[in-house]
């Protein structure tokens, strides 16, 4: 199974490949620009024995099961647009975009409203058909992913499609310390995306990396 | 100080009206009908040594410092028209409700789009000057309140009057296993409120009482 990452030389896609990577998966970042794509894989595939090449966004695409969207909200639909000939059916795409009003230049602490209702609801709207659209892994903190040591933190994984949020729950839990648990229906995606916009206040108030883990739930909550 | 608990014979408010009054606090339980409260009120001073009374909503608003709304969306509007003549500058209004899609008939997992952006916002428009709006424990179990025990879940305070929300955070921490953070601006209530529609998504999956906590941040963000 070959993940691309798009947007993969950013903190949040760089992070996540290198623990996926250190979990033996294989790696494409995806980059606009191939030389730097190829630069962030090679740094990775130091720190790593798994499999990690660069390619331009498009390849990258094209090259993979699960494609994991890891660009800024600005860049986002035109990003989509851009992959779009990549796709083909039976791909999962996995968005982890934030609307920060900060795309717009207001807060980090603020989200932008989406038509849609979530990010991840636009994207739907803009893949071909037969690509099942995943939401998950906005609430976990880039600087965690890069440092050593389990992650602190819940991975909530929202799809309308079943089979789609199984596979993605078991990468979200390849990274050590995430439990990923199946968060439903793809629109709940507009509650997680807003929850990063909570954690960057706590970390801005605090100085933090802030996570969130969810208490209360039976065990077979995280059984996949 | 004296906390009035408006709503209080429903499972938040009794269950929050529990916890304080096993810390020591007066407590106050409102309801629209006098006997039902003191009834309420009489079963949980049976559990307790705090002092617990009945009364009427706006009878139990009139003697508070602290007025803690847990009545359902669907009557909150109409509540804090009935409660207006009751309130007093200096009062702090505590608004733990949550604009469930259930109110109108849909569903639990969802939430209705409050005009002003979140409940809270609505209470801050409809109570008189003077008052500070706070909001907090829209994410707190209420079966969790009224069993034994700790609970494991975090509040999240938010209120633009800073000493309010320092007030609530230390009210927060007398429930056993509570931590209180300072969420920000009251805007922010929006993002905390509709956190409640995807933990009872949760609840309903997997059949548990689920919370929330923070991670990632240092032990002074707990400090009030």
């Amino acid at each position: 199974m070959t993940v691309a990452i798009i947007g993969g030389t950013g903190p949040e896609g760089s992070g996540l490949a290198l623990r996926w990577a250190q979990a033996g998966e294989t790696i494409i970042i995806g980059s606009r620009d191939p030389q730097r794509a190829s630069a962030t894989a090679a740094e990775i595939q130091k720190q790593t024995s798994g499999r990690v090449s660069g390619a331009e966004n498009k390849a990258a695409c094209e090259s993979a099961e699960i494609v994991v969207l890891t660009v800024p909200f600005e860049g986002h639909a035109e990003m989509l647009k851009h992959l779009k000939p990549a796709f083909r059916p039976g791909q999962i795409v996995v968005d982890t975009t934030v609307p920060l009003a900060a795309s717009v230049g207001g807060r980090p602490t603020r989200t932008l409203g989406v038509w849609q209702g979530s990010v991840a609801q636009q994207t739907a709207e803009l893949v071909p058909g037969g690509i099942a659209v995943v939401a998950a892994f906005h609430n976990i903190s880039a600087e965690l992913l890069k440092h050593e040591g389990p992650v602190d933190c819940d991975v909530i994984v929202c799809s309308d499609d079943k089979q789609a949020t199984r596979r993605i729950r078991e990468l979200a839990r390849k990274i050590p310390g995430v439990r990923a648990l199946d968060g439903g229906k793809l629109e709940n995606a507009r509650i997680v995306e807003q929850i990063t916009a909570l954690l960057i206040g706590f970390n801005i108030r605090h100085k933090g990396h802030s996570g969130l883990r969810i208490t209360g739930l039976p065990p077979e909550a995280y059984d996949i």
